[in-house]
């Protein structure tokens, strides 16, 4: 991607005067201001160009920005300019922004807010982080049932400004009941006294205000959706989730998912901007868990210190050997545990994909035998080469099996399969390997 | 999420009716009709249900389906109905469809298109895959500058059909060089003799047909945009990229880097939809390489064969020591590696990142020293507990450091270092954990 330039921006940055600031900043999208700010917090330029922004592109800018640089741009605004400021922001960036606030200062602003805004946040304010109630937006387009196509693009033009979108309204009988979406593609293309009743799109789509966040993320994608209509308890429309809502819920997930399998636990933002104590908390927990489990692996080995002192020459296998275990555990679990990530694995999938690892892992197994062979003939006698190469079919087979089987148990006992994070899999792989590879050589090579 | 009630249909497939069916599919999403079809493909419904859909909706569901799900679907379609179903595809999904069929019946497929379609089918067929070209659909709206708002509207009425969307239309000079963007939003709510060029949207964000795909998503996701405007060598308008394609790009990559970080290579689809083979093929490459890098724990240890001979309760805490390393190395490459995915971490931050891993990993190893040498004093003498945590520190110092340094190092080789899988890191890792813990021991417990 190419740099945005920011040249007329900073020269007029350097010039100090107000007007040529707010002139230099129209000629930028709000997230390349955004941008420049969060390069520009520390040299006091990024937090005097926000303050040069009129205020609607303020909030607009902010949520552009990460919680942090949100919380230093405005831990010094006095209460009734954060009051305008707050009233500005669309209504799920507004409550998103006050979580980040303290206590006494969240309850110096709500004071501040007309009625409608206050009314409007404390109600988003019930809504359990995660769910589709904390995601929405209340800024949405609604019609009641029978008006017209004409009426109804009246009405759109007149309320834009305060819509998140204007591209999806939403037709509700007089309970407040969703009834339909109507597009304004299909209204502009409408005679004007046809009824919108008669403009909906086929096969509603709709989501409930506990639904989970991956889940609502899922359903825009799967039906193309630019926005999703969100129920209460009574089916009554109460807010609506965007498209760029959804991406950004997909990136948040997919980098949590990658961190678990990293055997990172929950962490909110990445290395670079992450204080060293949230790194340190993410990080620690697995790093303990896993020494624990490797205990069994050295008791495994210990187990078997009669035949090592026998045959010092097995160590040198031993590593790849365990290796290789917890290599094809930690690939058919990240298959399995992304499929069941992307809804393409099912639970009642394990028999077919038990069999299909059967098959792709001896395959595997019977490729990683030759080529250890091959090695070993070089490096030791024939009984041990024969050994490892032996050993090799049954870990690779051990280690698949388990990358398959753990992740579906684990869902299937309702528990988030990557949240057992890869290495915990590869760990248990691992001892399997060490208790397969000396047990076959206590076989082959007598105690 | 709740499934969809397919009922209905089920019915009307059962009764056999052609027009039973068409009627009962009007009831569903285009995504839900896909979803059906794909459940149903081995039972013949499926298949039925597919030969009742008019023929724009057929090629609507097509784009909802998986590439083999096309392919079959469609293997005895008679040329010259899939010409009609072809011409009723957007471009871009009608070239991802073309792109699937065998040499001979691509030569008489575009033979009987028309030579609009014709012309360009293989204009995008030439843009390689993975680039904004091969993504980019090439039904937009557009005008000439100079036009005002009223006059778009009624283009847009007119040409709505056949457009990807008219959310965003795209005002050009006489050459075809893009000069900006105008939202439908504007064009409403301004006065309908205003001219268009007066309308355009601050800061025009484009990109150039030869840009990475995962680039083309970044962009979208970043400026929220519904749609992103694709400009060929002469700056010409020449295609579109909305952001629902965005977000399958998102999916996609977020799905690739998590396989690598488990070493599995480039795989089209998931486990439960890859045939045995190519699981074979995208995890054979690791397994071998990684057996190799394994090799060089082994020679660790055999070069260390008399203080192991004379310590056997070494090797005890051997897996756990080693493990740690690795382990510790993959939380940091895993942080880093996503990190320079999302676009948080560049180059120039690695030593910022270095000093931050030294505090962290210190406080890590720490912590995880403590851990063991209580472990240590319970299994074996004071000198080895003391050995194995000093050890430990070490270790995790270690691994977290070439966590870092090692992705950070290939990024700016200008490769990606998600390739380098971090299996690969991780034994790196560990054999610098066999060399360290040996060492020393061979220090503090002689030889």
């Amino acid at each position: 991607m190419e740099s945005v330039l920011f040249q007329p921006l900073v020269d007029a940055l350097a010039s100090g005067q107000s007007q040529a600031i707010t002139d230099a900043a129209t000629l930028f999208n709000a997230a390349d201001l955004a941008e420049f700010i969060e390069q520009n917090l520390d040299n006091e330029t990024g937090r005097s160009l926000f303050q040069n922004l009129p205020m609607s592109l303020r909030a607009k800018v902010l949520g552009f920005t990460t919680s942090s640089t949100q919380l230093e741009l405005t831990e010094e605004t006095p209460l009734g300019e954060l009051a305008l400021l707050t009233a500005e922001m669309p209504s799920d960036d507004r409550v998103d922004f006050f979580n980040l606030l303290e206590e006494p200062r969240q309850k110096q602003l709500i004071r501040k807010l007309n009625e409608e805004d206050r009314k409007d946040l404390t109600a988003l304010l019930a809504y359990p982080e995660g769910t589709a109630g904390a995601l929405m937006s209340t800024d949405y387009a609604v019609f009641e049932s029978g008006i017209t196509a004409g009426e109804a693009i009246d009405i759109l033009r007149k309320t834009a400004e305060d819509k998140e979108t204007i591209y999806q309204s939403y037709v509700v009988d007089k309970e407040g009941t969703l009834i339909g979406v109507v597009s304004l593609r299909r209204l502009i293309i409408a005679k004007p006294d046809t009824v919108v009743d008669s403009l909906l799109a086929t096969g509603l789509v709709s989501t409930h205000t506990d639904t989970a966040q991956d889940d609502v993320a899922r359903l825009i994608t799967k039906y193309d959706l630019l926005a999703l209509p969100v129920l209460d308890d009574n089916n009554h429309l109460t807010g609506i989730i965007t498209y760029d809502d959804a991406m950004d819920v997909i990136e948040e997930e997919a980098t949590e998912d990658i961190h678990k399998g990293g055997s990172v636990s929950k962490l909110d933002t990445g290395i670079a901007t992450a204080p060293p104590f949230s790194l340190y908390r993410s990080r620690i927990q697995w790093l303990v868990i896993l020494v624990f489990a490797n205990i069994f692996t050295g008791a495994g080995i210990a187990h078997f210190e009669d035949i090592i002192g026998a045959h010092l020459a097995l160590l040198f296998f031993m590593p790849l050997l365990v290796a290789s275990a917890g290599n094809a555990g930690a690939q058919s679990a990240t298959l399995v545990i992304r499929g069941i990530a992307t809804g393409e694995v099912v639970n009642r999938d394990w028999l077919r994909l038990f069999n299909k690892e059967l098959l792709v892992a001896s395959a595997l197994g019977l490729t990683m035998a030759i080529t250890v062979w091959a090695v070993g003939i070089f490096r030791a006698e024939v009984a041990i080469a024969t050994t490892v190469a032996v050993t090799m079919i049954a870990v690779v087979l051990a280690g698949g099996l388990i990358g398959i089987l753990l992740p579906l148990l684990l869902n299937r006992l309702g528990v988030d399969p990557a949240s057992a994070s890869i290495p915990l899999i590869t760990t248990i792989a691992d001892v399997s390997g060490v208790l397969i590879y000396f047990s076959i050589a206590t076989v082959i090579l007598g105690t």
